[in-house]
């Protein structure tokens, strides 16, 4: 079967997804159910009903959009990744996998191709933490790793729960129909940029490559919250102060060295938000709020380090006189690919002629919770000098072709029997 | 001369005045010019009005509340302080001044005195930085501090101009007109809460106090702006990260050891403010805004304090690869109390049977500046636990009518003649 696929469409369309923002480009902001989201998802429905396909959403809003296969009663194969971004991010973290899944389907149907096995493209929703302070919230709740009675306890910053904000966005069913059984799907692939230097470095020595992922980095986030006592910055003599701040400086430093303690190049630790409490120049911190985000391809050794960063809150806590509370978000297990996945993903790059190499994913992925009901795999595209988060996160149209192709190909493999 | 206050109305005038704000109760936030400020001076000059007295305002807001002597073309003798506060404080600072100051010229009409020169009743415009991030913005223009050109430089948070800002206030005149000459005023004298400890002890020991301020610290405060690389928290390996916030705490911790290096109890050093970009959970910092206040009573010891921080900026700098920029907003001269005005009130303590202590102004006021033009002194009143800038900030009604009996009989006295 000869595949090629409409690269100037698939550029058109990653750029176009990219106007849906509440930042001007070339920054990216579209958080989950905003207006940008909502307006981005009902432009993506209309491109894949113009490809034939049928839609089906669930009570979160994640998008099923299948391509009925000539057994349609077989579990299906499946592909895609999530549209949601993070304040001030690029254009190519997650729209890669769903707008590339689509251009994939579009490329085997071109090729004259029917599956055997139905495909479907899924749309996650919020893979990103940004409203709700948790990652994959959509994959979350379809692999039950996340009960429905969040719908009343997540709340985003403005005390909305979940139920009131996923209902004003439309999606009004309950929670409970949302988990799917573990047979559902016969195989699950992402394709997503690495978000991390390897394989641009080794483009940069050796020529283009891919990334055929076989673990996904275990993933742990909790939040901090330090109360000391505040008062007038002048009035207030240095002794006895209880700079809530001071000790959330601590803390960050502390999350950094303990991390870098291990030795190992996969652990890394973030603390990637300090909000102060009243804020004033001339007042002393009462109250700090942090969000620490931790990953290791061994859980064993993330959890080594954040009992150094609890030992540390408690020296801290006890030093300074100020309360130090953690609450976890998430501590989720390492997933591993599956080597039939794994098998097709080479096979493909093998007929493509395109060089791969075997890697661990340290950005955790919708596929580390569709691993819990499927067999799963990644298939990663280099991005520019590692960026991505970021308004300059780039992948080159020639290596997102390379990997839509290599998807293609592998979907193929997958759904013929 | 006996004199009395209606202690009951100063309080319903204290608690009414604390209604204005952004915040409910007991937290008190009003913002210089917000919709909050402008009712309550709205407020204040009906309740001036009803005591007889003439208004007069600036183009920057400062309002000029005059009970006319007999002798009018003599400088006047003024008191006063500020009405706006802080997000989150109490309804004490500054306030306690200002109806403080009416109550004690109502106290002085209803003795039947009749002033030789005029009493001025001085209500000066942003005292707190919250809003343009300089404090004493009206003193300062007044006393010819700040140059006027600062109308179309400084900005708020949403990026209005002072003179955007000020005109939709209604206060429509040339900054230049604010300015006063040096002899405007014979005397100037502040009442105040303290905003530390130590009245508020003493008083635990030996009884109710009240302060007379012999010096007033040199503040400086400085603004940090840290830029650093972003990018995705899972995806970046450790080292070569080069993350601001880290970069950040070390900033904070070195301005908690700078300011206790040097030994001084007089010596003060806060960061209050800490704003982390893209501020996301799975994203490393790339741009951190920290804001440094610093005061001391010897303007030679808080520069120390400021190069050994300099010191620390560059360090770190160096070492994480982040560039720091540091801007000055203020570096400001200690004050001096007049001689004159301090035994003026060290008189009507005296005959007023109040025990006083000499003392420093670790908070720096309106006077400071003031004390550019005129001679000037303070009278500190007992706050409970030196707690300011705080819902829970506390002045004991019987304190605040000691501190305007003698404001009265001290404004009496440097009137007089």
């Amino acid at each position: 079967m000869n595949l090629s696929i409409d690269q100037d469409r698939l550029n058109q369309e990653i750029d176009t997804l990219a106007t849906f923002s509440a930042d001007p480009a070339p920054a990216v902001t579209r958080v989950v159910f905003s207006e940008h989201d909502v307006q981005a998802r009902a432009w993506l429905k209309d491109r894949c009903r113009e490809a034939g396909l049928t839609l089906r959403e669930d009570a979160v809003g994640n998008t099923f959009i299948r391509w009925t296969g000539a057994q349609p009663n077989l579990p299906a194969v499946a592909t895609g990744s999530h549209i949601d971004a993070i304040p001030h991010a690029g254009k190519y973290d997650g729209t890669v996998g769903v707008l590339g899944g689509l251009e994939a389907i579009r490329a085997l149907q071109a090729a004259g191709f029917t599956p055997q096995r139905s495909i479907e493209l899924l749309l996650f929703t919020a893979e990103e933490p940004t409203r709700f302070g948790i990652g994959c919230l959509g994959s979350r709740l379809l692999s039950g790793t996340l009960p429905p009675s969040v719908d009343n306890t997540l709340r985003d910053a403005d005390g909305q729960t979940l139920a009131a904000v996923r209902q004003q966005a439309g999606f009004t069913g309950a929670l409970e129909s949302v988990r799917l059984p573990e047979d559902h799907y016969a195989a699950f692939v992402e394709l997503h940029i690495e978000q991390g230097p390897i394989l641009d470095d080794l483009g940069k020595r050796e020529g283009l490559s891919l990334g055929v992922v076989t673990d996904i980095a275990a993933p742990a986030s909790f939040r901090l919250e330090i109360e000391g006592e505040g008062g007038h910055a002048g009035g207030r003599l240095m002794p006895g102060r209880r700079d809530a701040l001071c000790a959330a400086a601590e803390i960050i430093l502390a999350v950094e060295r303990s991390t870098l303690a291990t030795g190992a190049i996969d652990t890394v630790g973030t603390v990637g938000i300090c909000q102060v409490h009243p804020g004033a120049i001339n007042s002393i911190p009462s109250r700090v709020q942090l969000a620490v985000d931790l990953r290791d391809t061994s859980a064993e050794r993330r959890d080594g380090v954040l009992a150094r960063i609890r030992d540390t809150c408690d020296h801290v806590g006890r030093q300074r006189g100020v309360a130090i509370r953690l609450e976890m978000i998430n501590a989720d297990a390492p997933a591993k690919s599956s080597p039939q996945i794994l098998a097709a993903l080479e096979s493909a790059c093998e007929v493509e002629g395109i060089s791969r190499l075997s890697m661990v994913s340290r950005a955790y992925h919708d596929s580390s919770f569709m691993a819990r009901i499927a067999p799963v795999a990644m298939l990663f595209i280099p991005c520019r000098d590692g960026v991505s988060h970021r308004p300059d996160e780039y992948a080159s149209p020639e290596a997102i072709g390379r990997g839509v192709i290599v998807l293609a190909r592998t979907l193929a493999t997958l759904s013929a029997s």
